[in-house]
């Protein structure tokens, strides 16, 4: 059979490739092959554990991608002939395509430590069934250790914390959350996840996992250990290639896919997208670790309208990091770089900092406290990152920073923003923290 | 006495020139002369009503001035030399500038109407001496008619009905909220308003009040009525310039100071910011009648920082409106123009929609339906206008567009937006909305 545009993994970067296609190219036959029946929100998996307390309730449908006229074949590639354009699935099927797209994802890591293997370890991966497996698991567990303070151990330690668990966080940095955030950050979520029950254990190494059929529990490098009938690796994913390990295409300096600004891998009329594509950071260009649903699904949608003609309006330039999350009522989101990793880097910065509350008058209810954190480069006022802590609202004030990064906003452009405010809703026009996070860096460089 | 930089008004604009000019001066006198020792937060007036229940806890602090430097004179001024550089205070003294600043503000239009001063019949005005008296007779009221349905007076109708008064919203528009929503926005304020107990009427204008002494109703050039023990006019303010009426300083289109890019007016050493002066439309550049704490403040930091030498990065290019407002769980946002204005004005438009929700997966809690509807040029893809509907979140989403609309983003822009999701605060990235709504609006241009 031939399908015009085949999709290799049906994730969202999978899902919207092909719907952009689809819309884009409506005249041409759209196809995702995948394994799974059933696919997960990939960033709702935390939330299986203690708020939605299922895994059948984070599903991602796929209806909204079959009414474009997508179609999915539930089967499994196992060969690629990019000399023939063809695909070879499990279930002794060849596929012709025109246009190919690997979407193939990511898997987790777990490192190579003594008793990996003991029952009750788990990682977090993007599969309905071994999800299914760790949470029954996590239902019967009575202490749980999760390997690794990043945003996925923070929400999934604190998921299962709520559902009644001893659940301890262990993170080898001298903070959770280093990737995204400056350390004034991380103490700030380390404190409300302790505030809650959850045990915070920083700049700590895990030598081995103890116990000899099942875990009984963790071993650190100081010799210290924690008891724990459950270990949960939250340490991070590398790029799925499999398929492609033995054919003719360049991989990127970190094994993944490599690609250029419109997604196009070195072999023709073939695409790479999501998480087992290179990508490249926003500022340095140099490769990016970044994994995350919303930057593989802005590579999802550059490829899907570039598959035919290059669009040339919509080009990946450097992956931009934009997060959030939301912990017992913090939420902290990042954007760009850190205080740290910017120093790192190189670049000449100026911090503005403000605080506020997010309403107006303070003495509404359901207010929080904000506090902003801004990196600008020195030299040209440029906006390079930006942190802020605070109520729901960050959730979409990240988003507002994020956009003005991409457009080049600098730090008199904030100063002199044009907001909405409202009582309930933000902080008082007067204290909109933003504004006075950017002209505080202003008043530095004076 | 001599006071270098001097404003006259302590409502936000004055508030905010005053401490923007003491950060970029720090070796300057700065005082505000304002009549009242206590001010209100604007936007906080109509939640004294129900959510505050208090006069006093819509207080709008000095204390942050103060502790920059700011000095407060609570007098009146009564007379000003532009030519001596000298303003006449109530209190007889004489005070000597170098840079003079009006921020006098706006005062409640109450039009022409036979019985309008009956006993009952009431404004909203930015005073807290009238707004407890407004306060105190509304607990008294029984049956309470809101003349206007902008944003003021929906809010306050909104928070008088939870007082337990039976309210009635009366608009002479087709539709609440005309200014800033195009009609299908509007629809979906009235259904709010009126499943949770107001009475709306639109498309309707009020003849006369009816009553003796005290108000008894309202009647309608239908010639029906509605009983009525209590009205408020919420049908708009006009720039407060009493003090400057026989000077020689020009005044604009609209009877407001008229003022440069800088705030500068006609006379020199002498700045207009607010509501007391002339504003652009951000488009067009026509006299613009917007009336926010918001621009006020936006304006006070381009005076602020330009009272003794022009930085060049700080101007009022035009006043870009941007609005938001909650009712009962639906926040409405909106910035730009509407469809309908930007056909009116001549701009040739193409519309983007998109329908999502402010969680992912749906199955989360909290979640509300969130409705999208960008307007973009036809003919360079600018973003023009942006209104939504949706929960809370709304408040600072609108706020990405205000910021995008300032940096000239257009459709190609959004669709390829590098975004931060998380399942408890935002869609998904498979569905974000803003993101949809372009899409849609290139999909038409095709």
């Amino acid at each position: 059979m031939k399908k015009e545009i085949l999709v290799i993994g049906g994730g969202p970067a999978g899902i919207i490739t092909a719907t952009t296609a689809k819309k884009t190219y409506p005249e041409k036959t759209v196809a995702v092959v995948r394994k799974e029946k059933t696919g997960l929100v990939p960033c709702g998996i935390p939330y299986i554990f203690g708020t939605l307390n299922s895994v059948d309730a984070n599903i991602m449908g796929i209806k909204p991608a079959e009414n474009l006229g997508v179609e999915f074949i539930i089967d499994e590639v196992t060969a690629v002939d990019f000399e023939r354009k063809t695909v070879l699935i499990k279930s002794g099927n060849k596929i012709e395509y025109e246009k190919l797209v690997f979407a193939t994802g990511s898997k987790p890591v777990l490192p190579p430590i003594e008793g990996k293997e003991l029952k009750g370890v788990f990682t977090i991966a993007k599969n309905k069934e071994y999800m299914e497996e760790v949470f029954n698991f996590a239902k019967s567990a009575k202490r749980v250790v999760i390997v690794g303070g990043g945003f996925i151990g923070i929400e999934v330690g604190d998921e299962i914390r709520k559902m009644g668990k001893e659940v301890a966080i262990v993170e080898a940095m001298p903070h959770l959350l280093p990737a995204a955030f400056d350390e004034e950050f991380g103490k700030v979520a380390e404190e409300k996840l302790a505030e809650h029950g959850t045990s915070i254990k920083t700049n700590i190494r895990v030598s081995k996992i103890l116990g000899s059929e099942s875990v009984t529990g963790i071993e650190f490098e100081d010799g210290k250990n924690l008891p724990a009938d459950m270990i949960i690796f939250a340490t991070g994913y590398k790029p799925n290639t499999g398929l492609v390990q033995n054919l003719d295409i360049h991989l990127g300096y970190s094994g993944a896919i490599w690609v250029d600004e419109y997604m196009r891998t070195s072999v023709r009329d073939v695409f790479a997208v999501g998480d087992c594509a290179e990508h490249k950071d926003f500022f340095t260009r140099k490769p990016s670790r970044l994994m995350l649903a919303s930057t593989a699904v802005f590579d999802a949608r550059v490829a899907g309208a570039n598959l035919y003609h290059l669009k040339v309006v919509r080009e990946n330039h450097g992956n931009l990091g934009v997060f959030s999350t939301s912990i017992e009522g913090l939420t902290l989101g990042a954007v760009g770089m850190t205080e740290r990793t910017a120093c790192a880097e190189g670049f000449e910065c100026v911090i503005g900092e403000a605080k506020s509350v997010d309403r107006h008058p303070g003495t509404l209810p359901d207010k929080s406290p904000l506090y902003v954190k801004l990196v600008f480069s020195k030299e040209s006022g440029l906006l390079l990152g930006a942190q802020i802590a605070g109520g729901k609202s960050v959730g979409e004030m990240i988003n507002i920073l994020g956009l003005g990064l991409q457009m080049g906003v600098t730090a008199n452009d904030l100063v002199t923003m044009q907001i909405g405010t409202h009582p309930l809703l933000t902080s008082a026009p007067t204290a909109y923290p933003l504004v006075l996070a950017a002209e505080s860096a202003i008043m530095k460089l004076r």
